[in-house]
């Protein structure tokens, strides 16, 4: 039904394998054409301005042949974002084998072959709506996952990592700096981003990185997992489901994904900006080798447009 | 199935009538120690602290006693958020009426009753998933609605109803600046603010005010609507089906929410900041009035704390 275009304008990056050590193996790429469009409009003087904004695409995506859900996404990673919304739905499981992910730019699809026979239709029956945007999702049995999983003790965070690595993610080029209006996500490992992904919903850039780690094999056990969103109860059981121990965002925190980290014992920590920070679950993890009085406050330079222009959704 | 529960601690308000043209006629109440909680944790110098977290609670929607979805909430409205939500559905016609909503605060349920026969069953069937946060829908005929709908063309936003509307917005006391992590909407009228209303889900805020408006009667034609979230689809989609023909924000756009603007002849304003804001559709009705070079930049003070501290979501 959907054809392989290997040779699409967004070719799946299946060949390509950056060692997940690099930092910032992956990271927006603001210059490319397809992800924002010039809009023409008028200022507050009534003076003509044109202005960039980020431009979003349906996706729709298929498990064998089976119709799963339409996402809308930059499209910049097709097949990190079909797996991952997968994996992170317990619709794939993380020892199936994906015999074959196949794009079709025309088409608007994505199909993930597997060789096991799937069992999603249970999951599609058994849904739960979610905090953040109201009409987000997660199916049954991610709940009940979510209870047996157990994440690393051994994992830690130095406050030295932190800072270098919200400097760093700040730092870096992205949409968000050219057309605003998008969230991003980052994992990394001590002190270093190594995946940075952004998108229009900010569900999609957290799929997008747990499709890159399984397509990678990446071991989520020592990684730190960086968010611009609010720490809702989405953000955690996503997070979780990634087996990643310790969640970092410069948002706020609601109470029930407070709850859920500390059931979990995930790490979270919000708030997270220049110097300052707050952490309400798994604050064992952390160790304290930065003098915060040293660490730099966000300057009005390097400061995410997001704090002066743009509370992003 | 469900009891009627008018003395619930959340109690609907169906015989509360205020005048739609009062200022503030609803706004938030950060006090209400319902809708935040207390939580310990640590900060960046691994002291002890204390802060608000926003709460949330599921609240599944019934419509003739049939199940349509459970949504997380803060709870504050639970029967405008109901009826906003059918109405922006679409399962729920302007001219129908309702003749109980029963809201039970131990079961999480709101039921809404009509005496028309319901058609919502294929609309379940035909969803769409809109931009914003990947999972947010619309159902299959709320777009072709919205290609019908015509917004009123005697509609005028002046600059300095612009100018005074973000002021006091800006400076009301809400849950944003006492915990954080939550969206606003606001329906305005020339430049009084009328009902302000808050939710850990952007399409909340959105669907209690639709559901105050038509608890109310409140006409739509002559009104401003003011979100703090970005300029999506869904935002568009959702003030088109209102019938409001202005939509402000503070935060940025995306070419999709855009496209359905310029064809829907929405006026579009978006990083809506002190003086400054831009217009993307709909610009005829637009009054320059105001002096920008007059209007205020937003002070520290009183900047949203978002600015600072949230990029909310």
């Amino acid at each position: 039904m959907v054809e392989r275009k290997a040779q699409g304008r967004v070719p799946c990056r299946e060949s390509e394998d950056p060692s997940p050590m690099e930092e910032f193996a992956l990271r927006p790429n603001p210059d490319d054409p397809r992800l924002t469009r010039p809009v023409a409009g008028i200022d507050q003087d009534g003076r003509p301005v044109e202005t960039s904004v980020t431009v979003e695409r349906p996706l729709t995506l298929f498990l064998n042949g089976r119709e799963i859900v339409t996402m809308m996404t930059i499209g910049d990673y097709p097949e990190y974002l079909a797996i991952g919304y997968l994996l992170n739905q317990n619709m794939l499981r993380p020892d199936d084998r994906v015999t074959a992910v196949e794009y079709d730019e025309d088409l608007e699809t994505v199909v993930v072959r597997t060789d096991r026979e799937t069992d999603f239709e249970d999951k599609l029956r058994k849904k739960t709506l979610t905090s953040g945007c109201a009409q987000g999702t997660v199916f049954g049995d991610v709940m009940e996952s979510f209870e047996r999983i157990r994440l690393s003790s051994a994992a830690r965070l130095h406050t030295s990592w932190l800072y270098a690595l919200t400097r760093k993610i700040n730092t870096a080029p992205s949409l968000y700096l050219t057309a605003g209006a998008i969230h991003g996500c980052v994992l990394c490992e001590r002190d270093r981003p190594l995946v940075y992904m952004e998108d229009v919903g900010r569900h999609n850039a957290v799929d997008k990185i747990a499709g890159y780690m399984y397509r990678h094999g990446v071991d989520p056990e020592d990684k730190i997992f960086y968010t611009t969103g609010r720490l809702t109860s989405e953000m955690v059981i996503k997070t979780v489901q990634m087996r990643i121990p310790i969640l970092v965002s410069r948002s706020g925190f609601t109470a029930w994904g407070v709850e859920l980290a500390r059931q979990a014992g995930l790490t979270l920590i919000g708030r997270a900006r220049g110097r300052r920070f707050l952490a309400l679950a798994g604050e064992e993890r952390i160790v304290f080798d930065a003098d915060p009085r040293t660490a730099a406050d966000e300057d009005s330079r390097h400061r995410r447009k997001g704090a002066e222009e743009d509370a992003a959704e």
